[in-house]
């Protein structure tokens, strides 16, 4: 059992992730407060999956997927993972936390005799299904070695980044800064080329094949030109996210108007509202603003 | 002679064109105010490259690849191609340039008995030079017959974008205002990094391959890294052509506060006497700003 994991958390990234390991033929236990979501993964995976005191205790390695706000929690909480895991184990944390958080969240790992691996993902739930994510990871080599089955199974490719907890995270924020002041210019650009009479299909066409084309353009683009709002990735992730990033930043005295006015948006379209609907909800922002036509599953969706 | 090009401008871009004409065994004759570059040309294309009247006169179509504040001068000039053209000519104009421009110099081409293709590019000299680039373009059915041979030597996409001048203009705006904001994240993000104790070296190894990243940012990342602030392409132009994109946005009454931000930066940079360095110059107010330290071709480079 000293190379089984426990899977926690099943949403959409963290089902996908449980979905590699298991292609892999890795012994994973997978739990979710979300029952339904339990149940579908046992008939996949065919193994226990209440988070007993038995598979926790027994396992390598536990692969921490809940969101950021349920992270602290479920490691540390009263009925957290902290107490259950056998010294040795490794807490492979991958929720979008700040670098500083998780170097405090290895201190108190090892505090009670843990390993911590700082190990942050990208890539999308369908990426994690086909296990092909990126993984920003950093921690001491001990914990690699213990994870380095998970994490091939889970990723196309693997950073390390360091031999301690934080540049992991830290990188992730540089990841999240690009990533949100790119959805935000994503809906701005859509916004401003209706306005200027362009059609939303011709853009989705055009721009992946020139240079003004991002990862997030073309993931983002299609749900705009669709008119699909559904959060496939919300805009409170980003109200998150770059709160995370600018934080970081104003601790070292850094400022970062970009990234500052991409947060405002992701923020404005929280505050009216938007912040359960997919983060390109942002174009709403100029719809409004302007008396734009957003294209809509009727006029302009597939 | 009906099918032969003049090309007017053979900076990198018109340069790299010329070279995927002529691979393309299209007769082309090159003209630049450069003599350097007009002698470099001559030795290539064995053509004749002063831009004497019979050349012009016998041109099917004429490629215009000055910048922007030039453009104009070279078409509708005292000395301008206008007055040389023979009637029927296609004056296909590349420059960014804004859809309201593309619209007025198809008026005034069309009023002294000229065709006129609304085909500004994207992708970079290199990819010019391999005939690769992207064509945005609008124009009458007739220009577009005209114009087919040259568009498809340089470009690996033309783009058809309606049947008269802006829309293609109008497509590039909305490729510039995301191209532009992608450079100031990119600058942005790598000072951000840099001010986390993330490596240069380390976010051009890990971004590309996660969901933050961008055309931009991979072209011009490397840059940074490297610490390499010569003009490929400069402050200024996109101080240039995220102005056209406000100003065209103002008078449709949208606000571009993304786009708002990111000329801000390339301004305060040209400001700052960085006008005519790499548009990743804009990196060196975060390092200002906050005292970092960037990458240096000694320190960090290659």
């Amino acid at each position: 059992m000293e190379n089984s994991f426990v899977l926690m958390g099943l949403g959409a990234m963290g089902y996908g992730m449980g979905q590699s390991l298991l292609r892999a033929g890795i012994e994973v236990d997978g739990f979710d407060l979300n029952a339904e979501t339990r149940s579908r993964f046992r008939q996949e995976s065919g193994r226990s999956l209440d988070i007993d005191a038995a598979a926790v205790t027994a396992a390598g390695a536990i692969i921490v997927v809940v969101n950021a706000a349920q992270t602290e929690e479920a490691i540390f909480g009263t009925e957290g993972l902290a107490s259950k895991l056998k010294p040795g184990a490794v807490i492979i944390s991958c929720a979008t936390i700040s670098a500083q958080q998780a170097v405090d969240f290895e201190a108190r790992a090892e505090a009670l005799g843990l390993m911590y691996l700082d190990a942050p993902i990208s890539g999308g739930s369908a990426r994690a299904a086909q296990g092909k994510l990126s993984i920003m990871a950093s921690g001491k080599p001990e914990a690699f070695t213990k994870a380095q089955p998970a994490l091939e199974a889970m990723a196309e490719t693997v950073f390390r980044l360091g031999d301690k907890a934080g540049p992991g995270s830290a990188m992730k924020s540089v990841n999240q800064l690009l990533a949100g002041v790119h959805i935000a210019a994503t809906a701005e650009a859509f916004a401003f080329g209706l306005s200027q009479g362009v059609d939303a299909e011709q853009i989705m066409q055009v721009i992946p094949r020139c240079a003004g084309s991002s990862w997030m353009f073309e993931n983002r683009g299609p749900y705009i030109a669709a008119g699909d709002y559904r959060p496939h990735s919300a805009v409170d992730i980003f109200v998150k996210d770059l709160g995370i990033v600018t934080s970081a930043a104003s601790a070292s005295s850094l400022e970062l108007p970009v990234a500052k006015t991409a947060l405002a948006r992701f923020r404005d379209a929280s505050e009216k509202g938007l912040g359960r609907e997919g983060d390109v909800a942002v174009v709403k922002l100029y719809r409004d603003q302007a008396g734009l036509e957003l294209p809509s599953p009727t006029n302009g969706g597939e």
